[in-house]
């Protein structure tokens, strides 16, 4: 966390961030280990297709499993794979009793329609480690944030807010966004931490007035750099979601990430900002992890459970 | 509707618009006894114990269902009940092929210590009309508001704001309140009718000025009368979901139900707002017969349904 050449604000490091929670998930594997020899948490990476975009995911994916040391698989099924058969595999990996937690890669790459929803609730809420059926957005909502497992974009978020040191209890969040996987999640977690939460959205009137009331903006429209200078709230924290390629013909590829939000000149009022790349993203990522250690330490809980417990 | 003489308000009547609600219920069970004659829509409705106020909710709702031709059947167990017992039951019940609707009386007069939580989600959600099940909850906090069963009492506020004919999508919402039965559906209904929509409680800086930029206000916080006139902004549709018995000697009770809102004086400010009693409540009694109806006709259309078509 460095101050930022640009402005006055403090960069929140996503970097710095699951670093950090790298290290701690690495020792809850290792005490894993020790507590039953040779027991490793199981990752299933389910892909269906082949989207270059969703290649590069899984493969940060996969190399954070390893350096944790997680068992991570990925489960490949054909651009020629039906609903039924992505269930069907679901289904087997629900019963696999060394995979602990499962996702399906989004979105699914398929001749074929598929519901991303059905696929989503067909995962074992148990093993729902990207914490999306419908079940375990039903406990964040209601602000059960114990039983089930967090999504990872909005956990990570909270992480990253946390580590700024700023109250949010009784704070002033706005939320642009509502999406099922970042923007409503988003707005639960930062309801039951106790932030008096706005949601925003593409009807919302008077955005720009909406955005500079919040003490904690969270940003996840993705519109690249949409949210400027005088959106921010003085010494407000400002988290920024998007993920989004633009034009850049300085750059090899041609092409460079920005956020939805103008950093430059965003970091000029905000006490905290996220950057692009480099912010939530690594979040989302080190979250997923920490959701799967979190299912293998629940079921070793079960199994090392004196057998004549019912309940 | 009627102009009320204390202020410029509309009186929003819970009474006309369940009374509107009833004759279409009573239709559509006729139509259902048409399709399989001796069909009726069958509502369980389980009691723990024997608290005097679940007694009037009770005779409330048995007495609607009887005058739309729902067969209510009051399920009453005794205070002596565990959980398990509890439990047990609604597993009959899930299973009985007459039952399309199953509540709990809320909260539980057992001797035994009963979770709430636990008995909602033990209901199965294709017979959950209260709405309570963390699937149903999952459904409405992501905008999918025809898979499941929504909340009766916020559903119930929707229903009285669609009559105002005020614009929703764009405008701006407030809700008071953050509980699972109330603030929380409550939010999420407005959000996903697009209104910007924020959610305030008891950790909620600044609560009256918040509450005075509605352009919808519902107000669940269970405080009587606190909601005065300089809390709402001028124009605003207001909505009242608190019932609180305060004392009154001018009554031969000694008692008189008021909501959270100050009515005269909010009345002199709104285009519209709801009184109490005659407000929100007759509206949450009725959208539970609507869910049953609704649960009803979709177990018959299955039981109609060519046997081959498998899914
Ligand atoms: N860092 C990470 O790991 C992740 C990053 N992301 C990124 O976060 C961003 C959002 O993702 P996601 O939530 O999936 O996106 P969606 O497209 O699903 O949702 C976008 C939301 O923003 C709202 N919106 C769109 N345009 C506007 C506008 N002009 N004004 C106000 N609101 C607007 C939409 O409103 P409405 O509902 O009315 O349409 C919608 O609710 C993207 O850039 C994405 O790449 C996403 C997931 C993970
Ligand atoms: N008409 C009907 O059919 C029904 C009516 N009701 C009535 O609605 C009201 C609310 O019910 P319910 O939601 O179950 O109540 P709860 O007690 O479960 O929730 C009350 C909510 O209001 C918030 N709150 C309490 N005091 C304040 C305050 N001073 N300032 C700001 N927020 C406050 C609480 O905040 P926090 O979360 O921080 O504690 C909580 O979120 C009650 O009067 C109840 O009788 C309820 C159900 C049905």
């Amino acid at each position: 966390m460095s101050t930022d050449a640009t402005g006055a604000a403090r960069v929140l490091s996503g970097n710095d961030a699951s670093s950090d929670v790298k290290e701690e998930l690495k020792k809850r594997v290792e005490a894993l280990g020790q507590k039953l020899p040779g027991f490793r948490p199981g990752l299933a990476i389910v892909q269906v297709g082949g989207r270059e975009d969703s290649n590069v995911y899984i493969r940060m994916k996969l190399k954070n499993a390893e350096a944790i040391g997680i068992n991570a698989t990925h489960v490949k099924l054909p651009r020629s794979a039906t609903e039924v058969e992505v269930l069907l595999k679901l289904n087997e990996l629900n019963q696999d009793p060394n995979i602990h937690g499962i996702i399906v890669q989004m979105p699914p790459d398929s001749e074929h329609y598929i519901n991303p929803h059905t696929i989503t609730d067909a995962v074992n809420p148990e093993k729902d480690v990207d914490g999306l059926h419908t079940m375990n957005e039903g406990h964040v909502a209601t602000g059960d944030l114990e039983t089930g497992f967090l999504p990872c974009t909005p956990n990570g978020v909270m992480e990253l807010i946390k580590r700024t040191g700023v109250k949010i209890a009784g704070s002033d969040a706005v939320v642009l966004g509502r999406s099922k996987i970042v923007g409503t999640p988003m707005s639960e977690l930062l309801k039951w931490h106790h932030a008096t939460v706005t949601v925003c959205h593409s009807k919302t009137k008077d955005l720009e007035q909406k955005a500079a009331a919040a003490d904690i903006l969270v940003v996840a429209i993705g519109r690249a750099e949409m949210v400027k200078e005088s959106w921010i709230k003085p010494g407000a924290v400002v988290i920024d979601c998007g993920i989004n390629s633009i034009d850049d013909p300085t750059k090899k590829s041609g092409k460079r990430l920005v956020g939805d939000v103008d950093y430059k000149g965003a970091a000029k009022r905000a006490s905290w900002i996220t950057p692009v790349p480099g912010g939530v993203g690594p979040m989302t990522v080190i979250m997923l992890m920490r959701n799967t250690v979190l299912a293998a330490e629940k079921m070793l809980e079960r199994l090392l459970q004196p057998k004549w417990n019912l309940r």
